[in-house]
């Protein structure tokens, strides 16, 4: 085996144009075969066998930067750089990330996550290039659904006028995520479709000859058309008139092609795109045929292609998507908004069942927010459905645009708290904390799916503003779902568990966590109450002032970074009301960056664990009544 | 006066296209008088007379729905529905609002203060229009400069995909605030240049017809040819590709040039871009000669155009655009960023002696962002100079690629706090909020000018992360300035002021309020500390251990959200140490939009006034101890 010999990116470059290709053929044997046991992105990392291999061979990393969009489809690069024998590890606790990562490789220069990122950071290390006057090339791969990414197109923008030396590969295989949409996918479509482009110059020229000469007042006219011509037979004239040399379109797989092509860029001046296109999934026939369901898998067998998952309690994802069929037969205002994530979001059935209310606008957070808010002011009722994670792109949006003008938006904000393998750029924990101070909206999170149910129809029938609903990337409890739904008053909590002298206050998974932990502390003999704060925002204040007043010392439990959240929510509320004695402990998550690993395994680190919040509780009972606690004030 | 019986959209549609002229020059006139005594945006507003007047002379508002980008150049559109008896409280507390603003009309259909969302809000309503199956127009009014914008980009996307009817006006007038920037900006400019556009298309059909006709293998080519030559005369090329209609360049002073094109564009199906060419401060000298000095402005003399600002002590902007050049001149690393308010930023002297270190992006704050982290991690120091609410568009790269890949990027955040005339869409109230809760960031405020200059030095000598300073859009408090600037310890505050068992912990302008406090109060016969917290984050955490044991009862004062800021920092750090027995009170901002006015009305509306400040800590003095405070517990 060629890849056995291969540990940095100088090894392929003793290899000729043959066995490079060989290298691919084992590079792509071995990603179906690890990726069978440890699940992964695996479409996209199968498209860019070839054309990863040429970047190394063609570039020098780390010296020249290899900035990869998003950087899930970086394994090959990783493989390519000395990781090949950490891939069992891949998306584990501790083990290799899914994405590109600094800590792990010098030759990572650029860590993403979410997309439409690289060409601002190509332009940022050109820049820094040169003004330390330094040689090095700087190319960004991005691919043709993260170019609809409006960050993109800043980044186009400047890059073009600029003129700064550096090299952008469009891997264009024709979707990201979900079947790509819009204008810029149209026009894309249509440079593919029509690749007597490339063989059509040596014919434009001799057509060219063929004109007659023209003179007087129409000269300058004709001089015009003849140039236009030349120009208009040279594909990508869209990203020429931004001030891009287009090289392109390439087969993606046709590696001496992409070699030849990635040299000649080099010897331009200014800022190249070379447009590759490439087959997702590629070597592997479930994947080509269905490169939307293998985009991101569990492990699966490799003969079959069938996936090895475990049937079980429907996820919260899903019970939103069947809800919202439910609530949309009945009301004909509901639109729903995705950024590129129906699968995600649990909106295919919704998309089949109510094509023209299904709204998606690619990657591009930004404008599905603001769309929502104008949406409402013209009185629709648009669930904008969002992980919690890109919801981020939309801040401004929410603020200026939403909660501004009180619109009456719908937000389904999945994958709230811990995602597991994604890791780090992914986590779903800042959301209470970056809209809990944003006036006029309203936040919740339900114990179970059936209180999702039951919230959604809360959010329907809300006509004050916006309104946001956050659930897991988990199960559900697997709770019975009610039929009929109604909706949960306003800033109401509910006390789950009665107890004395302790509470918990919890929201969402963790409701069941405080359960568990009263439980065990009612063997103890601690009575502890359970409150599952459903409403976020606004608070139940009145259950608050009867907390206080009676003396209960409450935990505030959270899979939510501790700074902002639900915690400080109360911890202000009490401050405000001028009540300085009223005892509230916070157990969230530190102000640390959690990285990928089980969503189990990220609630061990940081401590939303069982022990953790019994350990809490007890720390509240005073030493005298209770033996092995301590005291409340550490001073 | 024509002016005079104009009251409603009606009124303008019994006019001729001579009398709209005169109207127009009435409207002309009356702006600049009016402007020169309220101030308010100028250049923008005279830029678009004549565009607005055939707006409202050929839609049927608000059936048909008018949508401002920005909102800053639609004082045309109140004058000509029904707000000109209000101009002379433009931009005052309680009175007509510098921007859209839905409360104030029924004309007013969207409201804005940031730039790009025009056509987000116009998909929106085209989408809500479809599918409620009804008929109206709907129209967008965007600029150049917030052309590029990513969001806009992400709305053109989808519009040009979805095919829906609306119509997009790009107002061209080659700038935003600043000289615009951008490849598009660059590609605009061409169609400018190249007017004979227009006239050519019948010369290109007459060349048409004398190219032979040419059969056999190129005949194909040749029919491509020819399309591609017709393709090629009409302008807009770009936008064409993306799906759109284009119409234009047009001039966006020649009336019935814009009416008779705004009609043909009604005959169009699908959407269509309309290209405008108008000249900012048409009609007033000054105001054409010099645009960007008269984008917004304070009173002036009509005459000779001179602005009448006092003179006073140097802004804090000021004395960080000065500031940062000393540093620079020391250190090459520095680079300063800026998402299109050069000027705005005080960074125009920087730009003149360092033109290779100012990286003037455009309105584009997302992509600023991320080049900065890419910058940083090449070893620059790029600093990021950019108003609090315009930060709000760069959150996710904040998280995800600022803090998060934790690169030394400095920010520096202008305009933090109240900003007075601008209003609810520009208050930097909540910057402290959505980056507080960030791992890795260090968040700094200065109590005055000279401080923000040792803080500059601090920033600059930081090297383990992303380090923020915000100041606000005020003048500094007149101390002298140090020459030598010396780094502050990270996370150490300063007691301002000694006292006994109270302390105002306050950030920025309010810790000269605490202190006029503390005066007021010690004259009582009160003692109240004054902290600097010149550290939001990391926390002195010293101090406030010192503060809890000794048993002083705090107050923290900001000019910012109560929810997430530095006072729920505080409490969050007592819960967190277990520390049940500290008394903290706080004085914010509270769940409110606040609207437009001077900073000290902004103030007073919220209770930041030196009256508020004395009674909360009267109040936290035992009845027994002082005679007309209130018990701590109001329950």
């Amino acid at each position: 085996m060629l890849l056995e010999h291969i540990n940095q990116p100088s090894d392929i470059k003793k290899l000729s144009v043959e066995e490079l290709g060989t290298l691919a053929a084992e590079i792509r044997q071995f990603l179906i075969e690890t990726l069978s046991v440890t699940g992964g992105h695996h479409a996209s990392n199968l498209g860019v066998v070839e054309l990863t291999i040429a970047l190394h061979y063609c570039y020098n990393s780390p010296k020249d930067k290899l900035i990869f969009d998003v950087g899930h489809q970086a394994y090959v690069h990783k493989i390519l750089t000395g990781r090949m024998d950490r891939f069992d590890t891949l998306r584990k606790y501790k083990g290799l990330c899914g994405f590109v990562k600094r800590s792990e490789s010098e030759h990572d220069v650029w860590e993403a996550g979410h997309s439409s990122t690289s060409l601002s950071a190509a332009m940022g290390m050109a820049l820094a290039r040169d003004l330390k006057g330094e040689k090095n090339k700087v190319v960004a791969i991005i691919g043709d659904g993260a170019l609809t990414g409006g960050m993109a197109f800043e980044a186009l923008n400047h890059i073009g006028a600029e003129k700064k030396n550096l090299t952008v590969i469009l891997n264009d295989n024709e979707m990201s995520i979900a079947p790509n949409v819009g204008a810029m996918h149209n026009y894309l479509s249509k440079i593919r479709s029509d690749r007597h482009y490339l063989r059509a110059k040596d014919e434009v020229e001799m057509l060219l000859k063929k004109i007659p000469a023209i003179g007087g007042k129409l000269a300058k006219t004709a001089e015009r058309m003849k140039d236009s011509l030349k120009y208009m037979m040279v594909p990508g004239i869209l990203f020429e008139e931004l001030g891009f040399t287009y090289l392109g379109p390439i087969d993606g797989h046709d590696l001496p092609l992409i070699i030849e092509t990635l040299n000649q860029a080099n010897n331009v001046t200014g800022p190249v795109l070379i447009h590759v296109i490439t087959t997702k999934g590629k070597g592997y026939l479930p994947a080509e045929n269905d490169s939307h369901k293998w985009h991101g898998i569990s492990p699966y067998k490799i003969e079959s292609g069938q996936m090895l998952k475990a049937a079980g309690v429907p996820m919260y994802t899903e019970v939103f998507g069947e809800t919202l069929i439910e609530l949309a037969e009945q009301d004909k205002r509901i639109v729903a908004v995705t950024p590129a994530m129906p699968s995600g979001s649990g909106l295919i059935p919704f998309s089949k069942q109510f094509p023209d209310r299904m709204i998606d606008v690619g990657i591009a957070e930004q404008h599905a927010a603001t769309m929502c808010a104008a949406l409402a002011l013209e009185g629709m009722k648009p669930v904008f459905a969002v992980y919690s994670t890109f919801m981020q792109r939309a801040y401004d949006q929410i603020v200026h645009d939403i909660c501004r003008q009180n619109a009456n938006v719908i937000f389904a904000v999945d994958r709230a708290g811990f995602v597991g393998a994604d890791g780090e750029t992914h986590q779903g924990v800042y959301d209470i904390a970056f809209m809990r101070h944003i006036p006029n909206v309203v936040m919740m999170m339900p114990k179970d799916e059936n209180e999702l149910r039951h919230m959604m129809k809360t959010a329907l029938e809300y006509n004050d503003g916006p309104i946001a609903i956050r659930y897991p990337r988990i199960n559900g409890r697997g709770v019975a779902l009610d039929k009929e739904l109604k909706p949960i008053p306003i800033g109401t909590w509910e006390k789950v568990r009665e107890g004395e002298d302790y509470a918990i206050i919890a929201i969402g998974p963790m409701v069941q966590l405080a359960e568990e932990a009263a439980d065990q502390l009612k063997k103890e003999g601690v009575k502890v109450a359970v409150v599952n704060a459903r409403f976020i925002k606004p608070l139940d204040e009145k259950m608050l002032l009867e907390l206080a007043q009676s003396g209960t010392k409450m935990i505030v439990l959270e899979e939510a970074s501790e700074a902002g959240s639900l915690g400080s929510a109360v911890l202000e509320f009490y401050a405000k009301q001028g009540i300085d004695d009223a005892v509230v402990r916070l157990i969230g998550i530190p102000d640390i960056f959690v990285e990928h690993g089980s969503i189990n395994e990220q609630r061990q680190e940081v401590g939303l664990t069982l022990e953790a919040v019994v350990q809490e509780v007890k720390s509240l009972i005073p030493v005298n009544r209770y033996n092995y606690g301590k005291t409340s004030n550490p001073l």
